[in-house]
């Protein structure tokens, strides 16, 4: 086998262990916690379908695969949990390192590449990245939403926090923050989520 | 909310459920059973990352969100093992139910859209249909070989079974049928696979 073959093949096993990476969401249904590949997937096409809800026009392949790759570095790095505020200091120093390690893997021209699109998603800047954000938030937010908010509540999240993240749903569709809006409301309601 | 938004978000939280369909495929490092979502997120990395070695050139968002897409219908309908004789039988009968209800729930045309991407898949005429088969095949053959053949063992799967079975991914990927090949040898040398 070539050596560039090899490459790409050796990276495809590597990314294999993001199925071992556990998140705080969980599964519809009252399920088990969700992997980071199963909620890459579910992003993916969410993008996909919710697309002509974007505030600007996106490459829609591009977002696809944002939202595919967006979370490999935790494959060293771990899952840091959105309201976990001492992870989230050392979670940029873990994931560079990831990010250098595991796209190492690939050939060099693929290597760029991905570690483009992986800054891309992190700089926030693009309309592409913007609109994966919102995919970001608002997957988690629909599983939660129909186990009836206990993901906040197993933490004591409060409605403070869930809004300041949710910033970010804004900035890629206002749309879909004007329903993040109606569900967190509910929720506060229901006592789901603490004022 | 209005009813296009309602019904897409329908459709988004319905299919969470694709996690919960095992696959006979285990993870790397001898893991647990894969799922249908870790699957073809896996496999819409793997055609991103190898689309050069597609005999015909591809659309390969279109390829990538066919890999997303083409077992959803395993919800309703269970994951046929591909050397599930019986099962085999009825396969396209349960699928073809599945499909009608699942994508449903969508607006009629993203419906549409879905559906034609999935029969698609399923028809294996295009050069995206013929690379996404191969990609169906080669995902867990990497995770199998890195296993040791554990999965072929298991159920004592046959060379010829094998073989037969990757004569598709020759139809999608020439280079990408030589590596299956040689990895396929080497497991009938071990005795991992039967002759």
């Amino acid at each position: 086998m070539d050596e560039r073959l090899k490459q790409q093949l050796d990276f495809a096993l590597e990314i294999d262990k993001e199925k071992n990476i556990f998140r705080q969401t969980h599964l519809s249904g009252h399920g088990r916690n969700e992997n980071d590949a199963e909620h890459a997937w579910h992003m993916a096409i969410m993008a996909y379908l919710l697309q002509e809800y974007a505030n600007e026009p996106v490459d829609i392949g591009r977002v696809m695969l944002m939202c595919l790759i967006h979370d490999i570095v935790e494959i060293d790095a771990g899952d840091t949990y959105a309201y976990d505020t001492e992870g989230l200091k050392t979670q940029k120093a873990r994931e560079d390192a990831a990010k250098e390690r595991i796209f190492s893997l690939l050939p060099e021209d693929q290597k760029q590449k991905l570690t483009q699109l992986f800054d891309e998603f992190e700089e926030f800047q693009t309309p592409e990245s913007k609109f994966a954000h919102a995919m970001d938030n608002l997957q988690p937010l629909l599983l939660n939403n129909s186990n009836g908010g206990g993901d906040w509540r197993e933490h004591g999240v409060s409605a403070k926090q869930v809004y300041g993240r949710q910033q970010k749903t804004r900035q890629g569709s206002e749309k879909l923050y004007q329903v993040t809006d109606q569900i967190l409301k509910e929720h506060i309601r229901k006592g789901n989520l603490k004022e």
